[in-house]
């Protein structure tokens, strides 16, 4: 240690270079950045306005740097990859994987539009025109799209409430008047509607750059939520494998209930041929998850088991036809123009809320599917393009016929698995589904609902996410309880209750956290730059009359007042070590504010009546290490410019460095670093492993 | 530089001591925590139990320190100062400051009162059972308690919501009829009722410890807030002014509008005494203000102001009183018994959420007057009985007609300036107050309204900080922003709504900024051991193949895909780096965690994605400085055991040191800190100072 230059208080004539860091052996300097106290003129303006002035100049030149051909791919993406397409290396496994989906798309299509309580060939319709759209203007290269299951359960709840007696509506059973065809019809119309809607909202969030919304979903509210739909899902089809009607409810124990008192019309040859198909899919599944090479028996399971009930039900002949519900006419050919149904929209507020929950739920789902496939195929997904791209998806497909279509987990592993390399595997899923409807409507027609039921169970059951919980259940109780509200919620309270009631709590939780925010003491540890906390090091050495404190959380207003309490704490804790040292008082308190990245008018406000109580009481405050932000925020406020800025120091070892030569330059106290009285840890010295158990036990 | 033991990475022995430090000279050691990659058993429960009983433990430790008396003095805490008075040193202080106070709160109570929609003398119950009560188990030595402006608007707002008619009630025109005497009753009842539940929700917030919960209202909140409802309260009371009656209204423009509609009824006699009223108290604040030793004026201008209308009034006999409307009779005597309204409560929730939203803000400002108070005073609060100290208070007032009372702003200032030293000063306030009931009711029943407007106007208009929105203005944009949503959606929406927004928008700016984190690439400042933002600081230097990112936040579900995509870019860039100085890729990418408080499940599965890519591409991911709670989520969540304990260090110094000589020894790069290539930045070299130009401006 040298002599410290700027130094006693009264002169501040601060000569080191710009970094103000001490170099081995030579004196601590304050921060560098500190020296201008109070930024003039003193507002945060013109920051912000520099700030846009640099983005907007980096977006220019970034701009810039695209020839014509790249901007030209910007608005018809298919260019992009169709430039670039190798015939030889691609072309055999896309046709592969693109047919593959298209076996998985057209029963799982039909299934889910049963699901949305729409006729079954809207799911065909689904899985042609949207997919055919995505496939030109989508960015992800393997996302399967086409309708999903669980958007489906989320139509069907949101528009029977809006669409009287509609609830009541089941597609295995044929319309007995015209009142409930035109139910039907309003039903149909609502749905249409609702696509339309959504996919304007995908192009407002891509243009608006908004994606990043669905990032305050949680992994837990996610899986918690897919799994309490998954159990929804499943009871509402449980009705097809028993073989009789009822109206469709919103929860899981609404649906067991309605299964229940309607026990009488159990039909045994359904339920036979039900349960038949949900083992067949099962054992097929099984199979491919057994031998990872056979894994397109799991993808083909759907189509295999449409098969062999369409052949139960030609072969059987009439006696079999009377049991065993079946599709019925599915009409041949194109989807239907519907753009003349989207306007006039009745219940708008509805409608909005119900656009708004779809969107997010296929959003995320999509997204998240396309960002993994992504980064497994080692390209990077542009996110607000890959909006716009379903957005457009949505609204092809909401002019001919289809309801809200996104990308689907298990067809997307199927595309990648099968090994998609462009986008071209969505175009020839399309192209196969076009061929069914063309030509193979008349076969599906005699698909018994039976089988649609299992094909359903079976499917969501990959959905139910245990094995997730209880992983969360041992390593992060706080998500697991998420989950846990999340599923039960959903299950038990309807999918827009559920999904609500998590959100807000993950989000609550993120709060409360920072609302009681870790401090700690620190002290010297083996005589290094490093400090940490006393509770933890049981050998960190402290300097008596210098408190150290670090503030692990931004310093804000739910936690300010927090933040002073516990300071009073450690005053009194550094007042009896210092006494016990020989010291009169304590003289300096060091806030180490490296964990605060951001700080508030309420924060300032603390740190300003902090200085104040310091003052009268002749402790000296000083700061260590506050971020770029934070630093400029204080210089705003004109705390620093109150504080002075010789009291903020880069890091904690200058900072301890000085106020210890100054302590003993004022004739109390030596440099030396001392073992610190136990009290400040508020745990006996003995019991000082408790605080970290395990990692106690394992010190050799 | 020695060698490394432990390295290369096949082996992991490491024989460092518990520190794992490395000292001046010596070798890097990995986090000596981290040793135990693997918690046993992993789960979270254990330490959960662990903290919940060392809790309990030094619970009961500090509560058996306590003597008999001590305990005793928890549950009656006047014996506490009773024992300790010193009756020469604070009589004489204690008395004055509780004469003058009385004097304050018999004018404002009654205004209060009628601001609440309830009999004047309500306030002066207000002024006297509570602040009784309180004197004897309130924790803070000067809070003046009794009716305070907001609390009565708020009830006013929200009982007349409940009461038919009752917006019509006012207090300046006698009841026609028995129907308007009736409306009026039900209307007390239910302010009797509020106050009834108000202090159980008081007790139960005390008795459970959530006093913390009144954090969340920020300090741009509750003066915004207070702001926007001062000029409710003196938009209400503009009528008195002018002579005329008009129904409540809840919002500013409703106020102004039914004041403009009924124009016609202005008496100019009314208006001439009440402009002069407020003339007169302005002019006596503003000589207190000015004067500090002559604060006492201010604080007794209502008094004054009550004296001079009642002469006039008593003085001008006949002709003034037909003009003048003035209070009327004014019962006589100690508050009548209500504690047989309290049940049954009808429409219970509307009067819950009411009571909900009366309880917070009373506790809000009583709390934070009493905390200031103490601050000031060198004693420090016991919140929680604070908080059963009001609820006894009110708990006392419902039961003899008294509305909910709280600690006011101007009364308590003025208790602690005349030099209140404990709670006997609000004893004495309450004696005051009752000589008022027994003896004086008949002077006060020729108060006139103008001058009850006048106060209340005058004393409001102490509440609008415009000074605060101007300061947050210039210093704090975010905040600000708050601050102007709380004022306009209080005053212009209504009270309930506008908290409600504000404390939203409050809680989702914290949110929305951790959502958005700030990131940082590090470099090595000075050849020290101290690493900063290669954007801040322009001679950073860096070690080509090693990448060292800062995460600036909780990592969490709404961050984490924020940080993965940031550091493909950080990837990207240092691999510009690590070719331009001859390395063939990049080796290592070091994440400094020291301001990552928390990491969540989300959070630890983006750092497993990114360590299976970074497996993949050959880089080696590296933690530096993870805290306790950080690391032993990773433990648990067994991350640790699949990075390997030796990647993780206690500093960033260590980890650089520890990555360039492996790197230098597996045949690439130098060991040296280079300048980076600029690209890092995304600034151009030259324009690095705009990042900080102020600050770059004052760098001799």
């Amino acid at each position: 240690m040298v002599d410290l230059p700027g130094f006693p208080r009264e002169r501040a004539t601060v000569t080191a270079d710009k970094s103000g860091l001490s170099r081995s052996g030579s004196a601590p300097f304050p921060h560098p950045d500190a020296r201008d106290t109070r930024l003039s003129p003193v507002d945060e303006w013109s920051d912000l306005v520099d700030n846009f002035k640099r983005r907007t100049k980096i977006a220019k030149e970034s701009a810039g740097k695209l020839s014509w051909f790249d901007k030209l791919a910007i608005v018809l993406p298919f260019l992009g990859w169709l430039r670039t397409y190798k015939i030889k290396e691609y072309l055999v496994w896309d046709v592969l994987a693109g047919v593959t989906v298209g076996f998985m798309v057209v029963p799982q299509g039909m299934s889910y539009a049963i699901l949305a309580g729409v006729p079954p060939v809207y799911g065909l319709y689904g899985a042609f025109v949207p997919v055919l759209v995505y496939s030109l203007f989508g960015s992800s290269k393997q996302l399967g799209t086409g309708p999903v299951a669980v958007t489906s359960l989320l139509i069907a709840n949101g528009v029977q409430n809006m669409v009287e007696y509609s609830s009541w509506l089941d597609p295995s059973v044929p319309p007995l008047s015209p009142l409930w065809a035109s139910i039907q019809e309003t039903y149909n119309t609502k749905v249409i509607q609702l696509a339309f809607v959504v996919s304007l909202m995908y192009t407002a969030v891509g243009l608006l750059r908004m994606g990043w919304l669905i990032r305050f979903l949680s992994h837990a509210v996610i899986t918690g939520f897919t799994s309490g739909a998954a159990f929804i899902i499943a009871s509402s089809q449980v009705k097809y494998i028993l073989g009789y009607s009822v109206p469709r409810k919103d929860t899981l124990q609404e649906n067991i209930k309605v299964l229940y008192d309607n026990r009488a019309d159990f039909v045994w040859q359904e339920f036979t041929m039900g349960i038949l198909m949900i083992v067949w899919l099962v054992a097929l599944r099984f199979i491919g998850k057994w031998k990872p090479k056979l894994f397109l028996l799991g993808a083909l399971g759907p189509i295999s088991a449409c098969i062999i009930g369409i052949i139960v039900v030609v072969g059987g002949g009439k006696n079999v036809s009377k049991l065993i519900k079946i599709v019925g006419t599915i009409p041949a050919g194109m989807p239907p123009f519907t753009a003349n149904k989207w306007l006039p929209i009745e219940d708008a507020p509805s409608l909005l809320r119900l656009a708004g929950l779809v969107m997010v739920v296929d959003l995320l789902e999509s997204t998240s599917i396309a960002r993994a496939l992504a980064r497994k195929n080692g390209y990077r997904l542009q996110y607000n393009r890959e909006i716009i791209g379903l957005g457009l998806a949505n609204f092809a497909g909401a002019m001919f016929s289809c309801y809200t279509t996104t990308g689907s987990f298990s067809r997307s592993a199927v595309n990648n698995a099968s090994g998609a390399k462009t986008q071209l595997a969505g175009f020839i899923t399309s192209i196969v589904v076009m061929f069914v409807l063309l030509f193979l409507t008349p076969v599906f027609s005699k698909l018994p609902y039976n089988v649609i039921g299992a094909i359903i169970i079976v499917g969501v059951c990959q959905l139910i996410e245990f094995g997730v919980a209880y992983h969360l259940f041992k390593t992060h109780v706080r998500d697991f309880i998420v989950w846990l509200v999340a599923f039960i919620g959903t299950a038990f309270l309807g999918v827009e209750l559920g999904l609500g009631i998590s959100i807000g709590l993950a989000l609550l939780i993120v709060i409360f956290e920072t609302a009681f925010p870790h401090m700690a003491v620190l002290g010297q540890v083996n005589n290094s730059s490093v400090y940490r906390s006393i509770e933890q090091y049981a050998d960190a050495k402290v300097v008596p009359g210098i408190v150290i404190v670090r503030l692990d959380a931004p310093v804000y207003f739910a936690n300010a007042s927090y933040f002073q309490d516990k300071l009073e704490d450690y005053e009194e804790e550094g007042l009896e070590v210092a006494k016990a040292n020989g010291l009169e008082k304590l003289n300096y308190v060091i806030l180490e504010l490296s964990p605060v990245t951001k700080i508030d008018a309420t924060g300032v406000a603390f740190l300003e009546e902090q200085l104040r109580d310091y003052n009268k009481r002749d402790i000296q405050l000083v700061l260590s290490n506050p971020n770029d932000d934070v630093l400029r925020t204080l210089q705003r406020a004109g705390f620093i410019a109150n504080l002075g800025r010789q009291w903020v120091y880069v890091c904690v070892q200058d900072a301890v460095t000085a106020c210890a030569k100054l302590q003993s330059m004022e004739g109390g106290g030596s440099v030396e670093h001392v073992e610190p009285v136990r009290k400040y840890s508020r745990t006996p010295a003995a019991s000082v492993a408790s605080d970290s158990p395990k990692a106690a036990k394992t010190v050799e």
